[in-house]
């Protein structure tokens, strides 16, 4: 039911204070009156990403967290240590809205007929401001859901869905033919398996966990490296010489992984070399950092000949790259097959309040593969 | 005087045998009769460069050498740690030829008027096997000397050359205005200097010990930062504001310095940013790896954004991506500043034998800057 004579909502908030401790807590804020070509959507679902974790929590050590104010307006502070803390500079004092995207339903509509248009249709929107009960929206930034899809189905939209479609893209832009995931079982993970079995593109799946090989093999995934395996070096050199995988994405980040992957490349790519070349291998191998589930720092052996590189990759700059009609097409897709490629599953759903209880932040601030939070930011009111 | 009856010349092997000992030897080779395209170059001068080195030694611990053969015959043995073993499986037992580079004069030619007219000229070549008395290579390839040119001041025609005008076009082409270039006191870093005092191109150079600050500043550096001075990170920010550098080309490859210069990178491009951004700039900085005077590993904390990236760097093939022509140009470039801009220097003149002394190993195996060896293969005979 759409509640349209709402004026004001709740919206999560997150702070660095000067003095180096974070503040996360909710505000209510007014519902703005759309402009003519814009709409508002009443957020009902908004998954919890890694990649809004780091906006929310500012590096800040959420094990000290403690909890203040109300059951209604709960208020967690947590100190950012030193190094965090200078990160941050630039957000200092800042009462930050936090959620890269969601989906809803559109309550209320600027004069414009694309706006009108969108009255009541269940939509999937992308650009902030997500851990909210209500977004103000330009129209054309709506992702119309097909029919019948809840707001829960279609809350994981964009980042998961077109980074793992960016990654097949720029994997194909740079003139690789096969490609390396690590943290391979996450939501994305899956996904990246779905979008190559359904493509025919040959996948490298790394995980740190056995029970992990289990998830990937469930969904029909060929090549899958436990790299807590003893026989992990051997495994993946195995599964690179059989791929031709000759580009990563690495979900980790920090320790020698990014390393033993561009090793493992060399050493796939030289068993075919003809003769020996003291610069090892002419084939441009890549690793391309995404996230940070390991924030220490990235450590590398170079053995892998001088045609490599490691590079930070992100899904913006990947979007505009390729232009608003590219990137259209690969929105499209996720819209038709959200239910069955770009499918994602959550382990807990919690309201804004339920967010900001210590012992929920504990569980997905972990970022633990399989422990996925969902905020339904209107669930009081439904 | 040419010597244009030999009919054998001596030339420098480097072999790993397979039981992990590294052997370096003269043997005395026919020189061949040159095709019509060809001629024969009797090589006067050739530069001991770090880039002939890991050829030459193949990582074998030159510490623990020993010596025997004769003085005119000497051999060189010494063993390779398992890593390096490792590492040059693709050359086992092969006796191979060294040195990239070096200039001497035309003392044979095959019948074709190219080659014809090189006689007697006196000319600079790149392409192995260069520790040697005579060379067999094509006319086309010869780079014809300014008269009053000496072999020893055109010995080092390509390698530092080309690679420091191969950085300073690499920065041009993907979009950077100013370079950072390490071990900055290097013969390679002065031309560098001298390039880019020339054609006005910001650069930051970085070294490691005060004196090679006063080397630099006596050539008219701008921007130096000594790597070991505490005000390191300081100095290397503003310099880097001073400039507008985002591109880095790194001697050093293993420790923290390539890292450092990411973060130094942001710092300088975050002093304009007006709002906060999560991900750091949007600007991309690179760092090139294209040396390894510090083998051990290469740490970073990325603590600079996501639009980052390190790689290797080669000059064979930026040469090749920028077609036969523009690089023709370069050389043209050398040749006519081989005195001035391209001038190298070098602390000491060896024959084939002595380079095979185990005292003059010591030196220049250290690969200090400002101490850079020159091989006169047929210093015994003029």
């Amino acid at each position: 039911m759409a509640n349209t004579s709402a004026t004001t909502g709740l919206q999560l908030r997150s702070t660095v204070k000067k003095n180096g401790v974070l503040e996360l807590s909710l505000a209510t804020i007014p519902i703005p009156e759309p402009k003519p070509e814009e709409v508002i959507v009443r957020i009902d679902a908004s998954p919890i990403n890694p990649s809004d974790q780091g906006l929310l929590f500012a590096g800040a050590d959420m094990s000290t967290a403690e909890l203040s104010g109300t059951a209604e307006y709960p208020v967690v502070r947590a100190p950012l240590p030193p190094a965090a803390l200078k990160a941050v500079q630039g957000r200092l004092d800042q009462s930050l809205p936090v959620g890269n995207e969601g989906a809803g339903v559109v309550v209320r509509a600027g004069a414009s007929p694309a706006a009108q248009a969108l009255i009541g249709k269940t939509v999937a929107i992308l650009g902030g401001a997500m851990y909210a009960q209500y977004r103000c929206i330009k129209a054309v930034q709506c992702l119309v859901l097909p029919p019948g899809t809840t707001p829960a189905e279609g809350a994981s939209c964009f980042v998961n869905p077109l980074t793992a479609l960016g990654m097949v893209a720029t994997m194909r832009a740079e003139g690789h033919t096969a490609l390396v995931h690590t943290a391979a079982a996450s939501n994305l993970g899956q996904m990246l398996n779905r979008i190559c079995i359904k493509d025919d593109v040959g996948l490298v799946n790394i995980v740190r966990k056995a029970e992990h090989v289990a998830v990937l093999k469930a969904i029909g995934a060929t090549h899958i490296c436990n790299s807590s395996a003893p026989s992990f070096m051997e495994d993946l050199t195995e599964a690179l010489a059989a791929t031709g995988a000759t580009v990563a994405f690495d979900a980790i980040g920090g320790g020698r992984l990014a390393g033993q992957i561009l090793t493992a490349m060399e050493a796939a790519l030289n068993r075919t070399a003809k003769e020996y070349s003291r610069y090892g291998s002419t084939t441009h191998k890549q690793v391309y950092i995404y996230g940070g589930l390991d924030r220490g720092p990235t450590e590398f052996s170079r053995t892998f000949g001088m045609a490599w590189g490691i590079g930070g990759w992100l899904l913006t700059p990947f979007l505009q790259k390729i232009g608003f009609e590219a990137a259209q097409k690969l929105r499209e897709r996720v819209a038709a097959e959200i239910k069955t490629t770009f499918a994602s599953t959550y382990t807990k759903e919690v309201s804004l309040a339920e967010a900001l209880k210590l012992e929920e932040i504990a569980v997905y601030a972990r970022q633990a593969t399989g422990e996925k939070y969902l905020i339904a930011p209107n669930k009081a009111l439904r």
